[in-house]
């Protein structure tokens, strides 16, 4: 291990009551990684992950997994290289990819948590993207929870996220029409880029469940639901018979974990068009990751596959990066370059 | 056709605009009772049936089947005895259900819409309850839609309906914890001599989040909603990884169909506990209707069911025994014996 370098690393310092600020976190000097024990590697991140599912970490609010503690370490998934290894599996300089990287510049970890990745197919960082969670949940949201099926009409917010554009280009490529719902033009115009049919800037419209109406008529047959909140209400006004909603994630929600969210509730809606509504986690899929895997590479191995990528530099960057995505402000997935 | 007869029917004179009132139906006497055509069929109400999706009908807000329009006859299922027959199917004399009568004491039906009823299994009016619709309901609420396990914390809102009464004796029997919620102390008493478990009287009780999180430490994995509303605010603080709720009514939003239902939206609670929510249509199952039937034959067989009915005289207290029924004031499943 190289005995001068430092590791540099994100700590919570407090849980945001709304959205969070760069004062809830502190980026702290490690003078020194640790020891490897056996079995365990050194990886240098090259890139890390920015994800709104962060936002549920750091509340005291239940949350799918246990929050993060205050002073500890903030999540992240990675990608990087092997500086040192005392695993049969890995050899210094391979590239892999660890689901918990952490906010930091370095990692100690089990051999068996890192994946090699094979950056003859795409580069390193689409295995945090399109050949990593993202990719695997918009896939699983897709065709599992939601069961799309050719000529359904798939309305998608967030569309231009790192999940939005891969539901849109999967939900193309079967033969989907395909609704982005994003924050700008500019994202819109990216989305109809990559293949969406057609697309809302929510921000822009008077009455996006009338605008949804007039985009679809008759009615959204399923709606990966990356927000909550009042574009999910627009949705709810336009449910079609047996329509089905996978409920992926509630960055709306962002400014407000932990308090009632207040709007219109809509059980008469979801019993009227016998809709579904369904939420659901990627990791419950785990046993399927190889079929899922296999269905993205031959999406991405067609000519016209595009994703749009927005890079900070440095882990100083971390925690401004986030707060941006939580306030919609990235344009596209959203990494930190090392 | 006895040539002195006369019909009473109930028609839709104005749309409530909150809750049902006497003064939206008029109880109308029609001379003459049209002729039969080929292959129809004269019936005599012995019972009607009083349910709560009547409430839906009579709005002009989008509904699963199309609203009743002004001056039109009132809906309703009904049992009774054929006075004539011009259908090779049926003889003057025959049992059948209707599910289609109307608020009437007479109608002329075709024939295949009618089918014959065995009262040797259970009494006529069975087939308007556990041996009809409601029966059928809960049949496939609990098996198709919520995928009911043994050993599931079930609750059940409107739990001593006639719905909610088959859905705690078939889950019972199916080896679940069943879990009443109703009205009054006495609902709540009768639910526990059909086999509910635990029972809460939600107008009793000060915090019923809090109430239910006491019986249902682990959450709840099933919930057969009747109700809607507050109700549905409790279980959905209380949701069990992977909870299933079968959304089968919201007859508490009787006094507000076509308005918003405003509350608590709970996308965050449905994605942490990779929930799913379902509103379901009993005809949508129309295709498994005999394998019900044959699992509610059972159940009933056995000398500890029990079923409980609200029955009131006359067709002309039809419409204030369907006004009561919005009011939760019935106790058990409410008829008019005609």
């Amino acid at each position: 291990m190289p005995s001068n370098f430092k590791n540099r690393r994100w700590v919570l310092v407090s849980y945001p009551e709304t959205l969070p600020e760069e004062k809830n976190f502190r980026l702290d000097i490690e003078p020194q990684v640790q020891d490897l024990k056996e079995n365990e590697i050194l990886v240098q991140a090259s890139y890390l992950s920015v994800d709104p599912y962060m936002r549920g970490r750091i509340s005291p609010a239940k949350g799918y997994t246990p929050g993060v503690e205050l002073e500890g370490l903030m999540p992240a998934g990675g990608v990087g290289e092997i500086i040192e290894s005392r695993s049969s599996q890995f050899a210094a300089g391979d590239q892999v990819v660890l689901e918990n990287f952490g906010w930091q510049e370095y990692t100690v970890a089990e051999a068996d948590v890192a994946n090699k990745v094979d950056t003859n197919i795409a580069p390193i960082q689409s295995y945090l993207s399109y050949l990593g969670m993202p990719g695997l949940t918009a896939y699983f949201g897709l065709f599992e929870v939601a069961n799309v099926k050719p000529q359904d009409c798939v309305v998608v917010s967030a569309a231009s996220g790192a999940v939005g554009q891969m539901v849109g280009q999967l939900a193309k490529a079967h033969g989907c029409r395909v609704i982005a719902i994003a924050s700008s033009n500019q994202k819109i115009n990216w989305c109809k880029e990559i293949g969406y049919d057609e697309g809302i800037n929510y921000k822009e419209v008077e009455n996006l469940s009338d605008e949804l109406r007039a985009i679809c008529p008759d009615g959204v047959d399923v709606y990966f639901d990356n927000t909550g909140g009042v574009i999910n209400d627009a949705i709810m006004e336009n449910l079609s018979l047996n329509a089905r909603i996978a409920i992926c994630g509630v960055v709306s929600l962002a400014d407000k974990i932990g308090k009632p969210d207040i709007g219109p509730r809509y059980f008469r809606q979801i019993l009227v068009a016998r809709a579904r509504v369904q939420g659901f986690l990627v990791f419950d899929f785990i046993d399927c990751y190889p079929e899922a895997r296999s269905h993205i590479r031959n999406l991405i191995s067609d000519s016209n596959f595009k994703f749009k990528e927005d890079i900070a530099d440095g882990i100083e960057s971390m925690a401004s990066s986030f707060i941006q995505l939580l306030k919609s402000q990235n344009f596209g997935k959203k990494l930190i370059k090392i």
